[in-house]
């Protein structure tokens, strides 16, 4: 997961301490550069941080001037800034953290654009032998009703052959990448031959190789990423990264965390015409499908959502 | 290059014609919805756009209000807009291209953030058997002096290598693919397999393969992307595509075009140093390199570029 | 509302017909150039626009590619899109505005940072005699619930007063702005003095004083201006542009815009709780406020939203 | 320029020391929180911070991998990074500060549109009775060459009555301010009246009115505002915020600060035709005018620049 360099990287910055006047987060402090592995060769570890919940109360207070200042309690505010969609109090956190990913991973997470990224360049250096491979227990069949989901495990025996395929293909670009390069980075080198550029050898990597990047982004766009990203529609592989960062933001910010989980990721968006089935539902009635207006889809995740 | 429904879709936008009260520019009207071939199998072509050189100016002339309104004349405008670095009134023209790109390069380009892009989803959809194969004469070895670039030719036989290998490892990850998704769109099925879903089955396609795009910008952040990207120092994948713009930018706002060839594409910048150096070679002096301040590597570059 | 020049140049501007292979919205190019007026002396005219409701369809199915290019039709996709909050097919749209506003609506408007402007310069140029006095029925007085709105109507006398003081202090500010500047912009000029620069004379000028800028925004995030804008919460003035850009949507893209009514303006989001609370009430529980975990202000809310 | 809240909390952070383990600025803990004026009533303060010199050195690294970690120091690859336009790497630094400003100043420096912002509210909160009054020696008619500048000091009487116009006219806006709300914040109220909303009363004051806000910005585009409002080109009153700026980047990211001074701020950008130019004077040559292809302006400013 980590090289050599790597480790002595993290020994040394986990043993500078200093003293600082800047708002600092206990709970995050005590994770700061450790690395949480995610699938079989990625990680994510937090490289450095900036505010805490008490920066986004702060930053509602400027706007809201004297007026404000005296009542209202730090939970509260947080909670009603995110019930109302307020995003600039929560931009005025930030977070960077350096993560190790699989490319077709990097590719949905990148189209994030409000983030700041330095990612590894295989132009300049060379590509390690690390690819991702699935668990078996994630391996499964296409879904038939969700175009872009899975459904249903497969075979034993077709499972087998699926990581067999992987396996072989990523090793073998990876040997034809090593080949074509000719770099002493990875051994003998044949003298007869010059080598292809490094910005060329990689082009026939697979999707499916390691790559790494800083990632900095303020807390807004972090939330903005996590609803997509956590949700149970994103790619398994993306969401076993959205799931460490949710968990790194309960350390972080626990108050914006707590407001996160109810008015976000458990809230639900009600239609102009779901509102008015809803209103006619509590007082009894029995609304009849198609004169509601709504889609069969709509309704049966309405029934689903209310148990009615 | 293009399959039957998309030539069908260019057939039937090349001959809807509209009125509008739209400025419109002639030049490129010419060409709209035309795919321009780039590398083995991409293309660019324009979808559509907004503004052109007029917009510009017109943009200009809000801010500075009447009292320029009368004087200026179009292209001495342009001219001191870009040479003064103004960036907002080239915010004001759009153009929208679908781009058919290897992965590697839209992974290059896709780090100009500023911009929109709807790309072809591997989740949703299944991916063609095309990848990008270098023609000969791009295959290079590693620069030396450059860690990012490329320098000299390979022997003919050790391209002959390279090639095999590219093209066999590429239409071996697609034939793993296929026989993954198992699904009719690639001819028969096996009905004793499930098939594994889209987004787990293209995880291991070359990073090669052939993708697709609708990419939005604005005039500003085109030139940013053309500044970077048409340099010599670009990768040549990326620079193909770039070379294609630079020519619809010259069809689309021909004053713009020409004062970006002068003040950005052809220009120097010097730094404090350097604006010394060349203050005493003008007055017939002899700076000495080391009293100057600059590094080797300035210095050679300065004396290439002024000849001295 | 407009000067010579402005309607001068719009006449010629509706008059220049072209003709196009771009997509094209009739109901759009029927207002095109035409100045909405908006509050005493602002306006809103559509300056230039790029797509309708079919380029939004058609960014989305080249994310979805062959699979979904058959089956669904553009309104039920468009509804689709907004109902699952997605972005980019709405990114590919742009729209360009002339509008003229006073300056502190100008202020609350440019917070929307995903946009492009090119205001009028003071510095550049002088400021006209114009600001903004509200019509009598918009004189409210402090809300005492909501500490950003009005409520009540003044006493005619105090409506009387206060118009009075906002047009003196208005006047006597141009004034002094006018001796200061000492321009032949604004008739004699005192030779014996030299005359302050513009950008020191405006410094006085009030806040309802009319600018113009040009603004271009695109359909995602003009969506998200009017979610927030022609919201009853929003200030008067501000909602007064936010009408009228609404009423601009319906003309360009009708599909978007009816969506945009049902699935944002006219919709409800639910916490975690309250869709616990709803579920019980759909049972025909009672369910206890103190029991659900909403505060007092959420629990009204609720309550006048579904009548229970 | 401080309230007694103000000063209080900037007490309570100056005595809240914490330890961290992340990259610390010990230039500009020395002055944290500390507020230094700027104006007559305006300050900047830092709030909070993110990163150092080393923050870039590391994002650097990560992009150029194994390959480059070991050779160049830090300094050096700064100076490169800058040198070359690179932008990422100051992405990953962020500073934010609390600002008191003019509500003129505020207008141009939201024109910076990549930063986050809260901005204290008049829709919510009173405003004081704060506005700016130019220094005399910063009194200056308006330049005959640069539409936008000043040029010559004003005679003694004119600059009296300037000054005169502006505090009465400031002044009586917020008296009129003050009639409007009819507040207790601002003393006696006359119970017989409701007083106007918040809202609507404040939209007569003057432009020179004091405002304040958080700004948060990453390092990257910090740069780009102190490029355009440092410069000498920028009006007084907003280069005299950059100036403070300037120093404070020179207590956080000294080496940054270095290469910003001799690559940006002291660096000359010449055009394609001048770099002939130049070309030819230093080989001794005299270039005629008219043949270079320069403009009037161009000629003179290059001629100023290397004195020939």
């Amino acid at each position: 997961m980590l090289d050599d360099d790597q480790r002595n990287e993290i020994e040394r910055a986990r043993a500078t301490v200093a003293t600082t006047l800047r708002p600092t987060a206990p709970g995050l402090e005590a994770v700061m550069h450790t690395p949480f592995p995610v699938l079989d060769h990625g990680f994510i570890r937090v490289v450095d941080y900036m505010g805490d919940d008490s920066a986004v109360v702060q930053a509602a207070r400027v706007s809201y001037g004297r007026g404000t200042r005296r009542s209202s309690e730090d939970r509260g505010l947080i909670r009603y800034l995110m019930r109302h969609w307020h995003s600039t109090p929560f931009e005025m956190c930030e977070i960077k953290l350096h993560v190790k990913l699989p490319i077709f991973v990097a590719r949905q997470w990148i189209r994030h654009r409000t983030a700041n990224v330095n990612e590894y360049s295989a132009r300049y250096s060379v590509m390690d032998r690390e690819f991702y491979l699935p668990d078996r227990e994630h391996l499964a069949a296409q879904s038939s009703t969700n175009r872009q989901g899975r459904e249903g495990q497969l075979s034993e025996q077709e499972a087998d052959e699926v990581l067999r395929l992987l396996r072989a293909d990523a090793e073998r670009g990876h040997e034809s990448y090593r080949w074509m390069l000719n770099d002493p980075e990875f051994g003998e080198v044949d003298p007869e031959r010059a080598g292809v550029s490094r910005e060329l050898a990689r082009i026939g990597l697979s999707l499916a190789t390691y790559t790494q990047w800083y990632w900095k982004v303020d807390l807004h766009n972090l939330l903005g990423f996590l609803r997509l990203r956590a949700d149970a529609h994103a790619q398994y592989e993306i969401r076993a990264y959205a799931d460490v960062i949710l968990d790194l933001l309960r350390r972080w910010v626990p108050m914006v965390h707590e407001a996160f989980l109810d008015y976000r990721l458990g809230a639900v968006s009600l239609s102009r015409e779901e509102v008015d089935v809803v209103r006619e539902l509590i007082r009894g009635e029995h609304p009849d499908r198609d004169a509601t207006g709504l889609s069969a889809r709509e309704w049966d995740e309405l029934r689903n959502r209310f148990d009615f």
